[in-house]
């Protein structure tokens, strides 16, 4: 192995938190139990505020209801999205740490080929932590992992590699395929382990699921807004999708990168095709624009910070797709009203006593 | 599986040349008979002509010594490396198949984790007979492998792929290391069986090592020049890198793919570090110019072949790599004189008896 700019350190206990979306009880955090109790959860309720969401004994947590998000955000709530998963953005704001890993309720603790159980948390850090290589392609996979490194042929100037911003972890049992591919192979399940972490390279757009992501906060957070989704909105489950397009034009233009592969993590549930059919409809069909208009953003060179980037972005949104739907310029007005959001909630005075008021305010349903 | 532009067909036994340099008898074949028996041979015997190799019995080849090629080539044998595995390209020029498998002699079957011994052969062949995606990353790799698709997020416009071009498959047990790395990390084995397949994205350049590597000669053979190495050479140990930087600059221009990962040969023999360390140093040191000049081409539209790329590449390379040092402008002009023997000995006039005619001339120890 390379030496990692960073060393592989401890699992970064006070440093990540575990941001988890739901509706129900969450019984799924016992499997995970030996790998998450250690860490803080922030738990987004979605839907009905005055539904009672269980959480097993023992887990540290703050939970978030739509009557807390209104209350913190005040109108600026509006670019939080109501019965969408896309609403996990919101733990992202709140959050103190540098660290974000977010994972769906129906993900359960996978199995290596060797029949070990994956501590996909752990993955996910030694992801972060160690550099990616954007620039060049490396033909054995990462190689700062373990009995890897970079290969002949690998320019020594690029071998530093530069900072990671995002870990994408993939699924075992159910894939995550669109409504279409669901219908049309109800019964493909992804069984293929591939023992690989590798980074996307700069310039090369990906489709970012949000299920078993993690994430560097402190260089990427402001990006990864999960958009306009669910209620009152004409396209659902392109949330990720849509911060993963942001994100990923953001990371190439500060010099970040993407790693994606390992962990796998067991996704039990096909989530009902019909259904997604009609949320995923309008996003089929835009995406044949909305991509080539990511893959050909440059942003100026002024754009220094992620704040600074997105806010670009979003001008660059409502120009450039607005003509396609009035739905952009709705989308493009939220994304600035996220970065005001995250600069009210994040700015230095914030990250201080003051912000955890405006935590403790909201959390009228903390229980620690 | 997504259906296949092409679907994957018998093992294409008539449109498939195996092509081997080699300066030693090839009893590494009967390792290889199951798979390689049924195909047909090249070999391009470096080092002194006046050697026998021995072939094992049963196999179906040509072989090609110094003087053959001096023979068949004239005055452009020029273009052809000595004492170099560069040489193995004499065999993708003289070949008349549709496609190529080069392997080194010191490469075996490799098992896989069920210990399975892998037929890398057909392995490459459904490589290539399946489309390449490199405007967009599938996260669950190559999606026209039985149990994959493409993701939700991937456009549809995108999924009929593009074809491939290249199959660049990888190594176990002695990674391809440079001769730094292999000085520093002297017992460093690879171990790591990654079970999957894919394209390498748009724009990005990687790697490309010789040892086990398929291609379509019809779609990108003229890319496939090995470069001026070894005898009289300042350099040497960068002919396959040589190769991929322009085969991938040329596949990106004219849409074609080139795919990376299974299949696994076994490497038996690590060559020693200091004598790589001796040919590699100049490579070394101009990749750090060389790449960032790659990285940059852009090839004009009226570039439609392979030959007009290539030839317009040879004319930068001279322009723009020339002044780095003298040998740029002796290899530009071997891409040409490349080029001038591959349609010699490729035209369509040649595709016929008169081509049948130019091998019997060159293959004076020809064995069939």
């Amino acid at each position: 192995m390379s030496k990692p700019a960073t060393p592989v350190a401890p699992p970064l206990k006070d440093e990540l938190d575990i941001v988890i979306p739901t509706i129900r009880n969450l019984d799924f955090l016992e499997m995970w139990r030996p790998f998450f109790q250690p860490y803080h959860l922030i738990i987004v309720q979605d839907g009905d505020p005055t539904k009672t969401i269980k959480v097993p004994e023992g887990f540290d947590y703050e939970l978030y209801n739509r009557n807390d998000i209104n209350r913190i955000l005040g109108p600026k709530a509006s670019c939080i999205s109501f019965k969408d998963s896309a609403c996990r953005c919101f733990g992202f704001l709140v959050s103190k740490k540098k660290y974000i890993f977010t994972i769906d309720d129906d993900c359960f603790v996978a199995k290596d080929p060797t029949g070990k159980e994956i501590n996909a948390l752990q993955q996910h850090i030694q992801n972060l932590l160690t550099p990616s290589t954007p620039f060049f392609f490396n033909t054995l996979y990462d190689p700062f992992r373990d009995g890897a490194d970079f290969v002949r042929g690998y320019p020594f100037s690029m071998r530093e590699g530069v900072p990671t911003a995002v870990s994408h972890g993939l699924w075992l049992n159910i894939p995550d395929y669109d409504a279409p591919t669901q219908l049309v192979k109800p019964l493909e399940r992804n069984t293929r382990y591939v023992d690989a972490v590798l980074t996307i390279p700069k310039g090369t757009l990906f489709p970012m699921c949000g299920m078993n992501l993690a994430f560097d906060r402190e260089l990427i957070g402001p990006a990864m807004y999960f958009g306009l989704m669910g209620d009152g909105q004409p396209i659902g489950r392109y949330d990720d999708m849509w911060a993963g397009w942001c994100t990923k034009v953001i990371t190439d233009h500060l010099g970040l990168g993407v790693k994606t592969g390992l962990p796998y993590i067991w996704h039990s549930k096909a989530s009902n095709p019909f259904v997604n059919l009609k949320k995923e409809y309008k996003g089929i069909y835009w995406q044949e624009d909305i991509i080539p208009f990511f893959q050909s953003v440059t942003l100026p060179k002024e754009c220094t910070t992620v704040q600074k980037c997105y806010t670009e972005l979003s001008k660059l949104v409502k120009e450039k797709l607005g003509p396609i739907d009035p739905y952009f310029q709705k989308l493009a007005d939220a994304m600035v009203t996220w970065i005001d959001a995250w600069d009210e909630l994040n700015s230095p005075a914030q990250s201080a006593p003051a912000a955890a008021d405006a935590k403790k305010d909201g959390s009228s349903s903390k229980k620690k």
